[in-house]
């Protein structure tokens, strides 16, 4: 028998109950030697952009396997549970409602997808609210044995999977209108562009820039790391997912700009 | 040589710090082959009774094995620490303090118990105040790798394991009284009855309901799933442990309904 | 092949995103087999204190194998990352900044160490912000593996690593003059003393005292576990790492006495 392909798994279940270990005990139940790697379970409750984007951020650094990702704020309603296949040979499980799309894009795209809804994998009776533990960690567990998908769902069409809606940044001659997409722990503020887009603009890398908040103006710095800014100092960086962030050197910047997912924020030259 | 059993792990020994690593750490030591799920360290600081539903919650989920719990604010005194056996040969440690009994009925109750205050497989010398790393994760341990209760403490009456005291809910003619138990990470607030005891009761699935809490009265539908009511809505529900719980679709009903536990909520008819 | 070694894992990354998760897949890419237990990851940003003082807590509960530990505040400065090998063959992977210190003196100190900037197992391109993920996962991953440490990094100094600035406590004939070094979860301040050196001192065990804080006079007794002083009283105890710490039972001695670290805390015989 193969060896069974190593299950992650990122969802917004918290860490104060037990969801998330509930979901890790079915699937040891099901797949007791397939590795189970946590991403994290502390996406924001109902952040499907916050668990998308992290998703797709890690999903390069993960052991080709199966993907788990439960963000599921329709879970009960007619969103669609889906499991999703790519051309390398991953499979991602979860809810059809964009939480899966910026990391399909990455993996090249959906090449298969099945409607899980009447899995033969589900626990029944399937409860109304906890589709984590009842359907999408039975279905991740038994794709880690090598079942394929054919086997868990009803064929659907890869084109018809739900995409993320994200705002878009504008590059104008004197500035760049950019979006607040969500903060980290650290209060690092992701945008919504990344540094190849800025490749002929307004600013550039070592600049010192204007940024506009919807509450206040503020100087920065393009710097490559926190420290290169004086503590307490405001810093444009590209971060580790390749994506311009604010940060503030030993501080917050989603704090100290006050900002909230989708509040426009404008960077210009100084 | 068998495979050594399963271990779960719950505990209110949180996230900050390293409390709930070290106790894996010595499980890692002594039974490296073990699996070992987390459940959850995130039960409320000294939640014996959030720690004692989420167990019980989550262990008809977990494979047969050993069951370590720990919310322990009597640590160092004179109550019991104790591992217990089940008809269906799991084993649950942990402090004797009501934590495991909830766990333990929805096993078919307890059949040996063992004290292990002078357990063998304690780690010397036991700490004041960490039974966790110094007597329950070896104990735990060691039970995975085969041990039996009478190696692991002094036999004691399964008869005299502490219980837990929980409200208890009045169904009337026109109403339901029952209590808050606790509120998970989503605000939703479980209740001291399932739906089956309100099979002839003055409210139904489907109803629209008055809800009377301490600081105001609400009205709420009883629905299947948090999105059949509107964003913003208050619903009763039959939650994922099959108890009924009140919630806010998109919101916090324990927010909203400002509730501690044990408060008291009327249910009626609209 | 010999058994790939465990791999033990502290960071201040959090719970709320994906960075603990990514550099587990990481190591789960390297070394698929090398079991991995995380200590923990919720140390306070960038608390390079509590990073090191609960590392060395840990260490001596932890199977012998890699230590990797990333409070990083200087990430992308010119701070070293380093990768250090113990008499007792463990080795300790972390950036040198002082957080690998306490842990290194409880294992006799460093016999040997290494450069970790260009070593041949770190991710390219190298991010700014991410260490973790691109130096320190992957050079703790090929450790377990096997690999030793001239294959890892450029050869320094083991007397060259940076040290951990503690404050230093004074005992006096008439009190102890002490300082709170950081709070866990349930709010128990851990001061900068252990009770070997108060032998001859002003105070002992099971006596009444006065603590003076900063912001007031409160108080306790000298005991051996939190229940042996009445509910919301203050106690001083000998903690499981064997540091005298203040508690209050059943509350928070850090709110109670409003304390912040290197706070001074005096402490004398009522």
């Amino acid at each position: 028998m193969a060896e069974p392909r190593p299950i992650t798994f990122l969802s917004d279940y918290g860490y104060d109950d037990e969801f998330a270990g509930v979901c890790r005990a079915v699937i040891a139940q099901i797949a007791p030697d397939a590795p189970l790697i946590d991403l994290t379970h502390g996406i924001g409750r109902q952040g499907i952009r916050h668990g998308a984007l992290a998703l797709a951020n890690a999903i390069p650094f993960c052991p080709p396997g199966v993907h788990l990702a439960v963000v599921d704020p329709g879970v009960g309603t007619d969103r669609r549970a889906v499991a999703v296949g790519t051309g390398e040979g991953r499979f991602l499980v979860g809810p059809d409602n964009g939480l899966l799309g910026p990391a399909l894009e990455r993996l090249g795209g959906a090449v298969e997808a099945v409607d899980l809804e009447r899995s033969p994998f589900r626990l029944e009776p399937v409860s109304a609210t906890f589709h984590g533990r009842d359907l999408f960690a039975p279905v991740a567990a038994h794709l880690a044995l090598g079942a394929n998908l054919a086997e868990a769902g009803e064929p659907i069409e890869p084109q018809s999977l739900a995409r993320l809606e994200l705002p878009q940044p504008r590059i104008e001659s004197d500035r760049v209108v950019a979006h607040a997409l969500y903060a980290d722990r650290f209060g690092n503020v992701t945008l919504d562009l990344g540094p190849e887009a800025l490749a002929d603009g307004p600013i550039a890398p070592g600049d010192r820039l204007e940024v506009r908040a919807p509450d206040g103006r503020f100087e920065a710095t393009w710097a490559r790391a926190f420290a290169d800014v004086e503590r307490g100092d405001l810093l444009l960086y590209e971060d580790s997912a390749r994506t311009l962030a604010l940060s503030v050197n030993g501080g917050s910047a989603a704090g100290l700009l006050d900002l909230k997912p989708d509040d426009e924020i404008e960077l210009l030259p100084l």
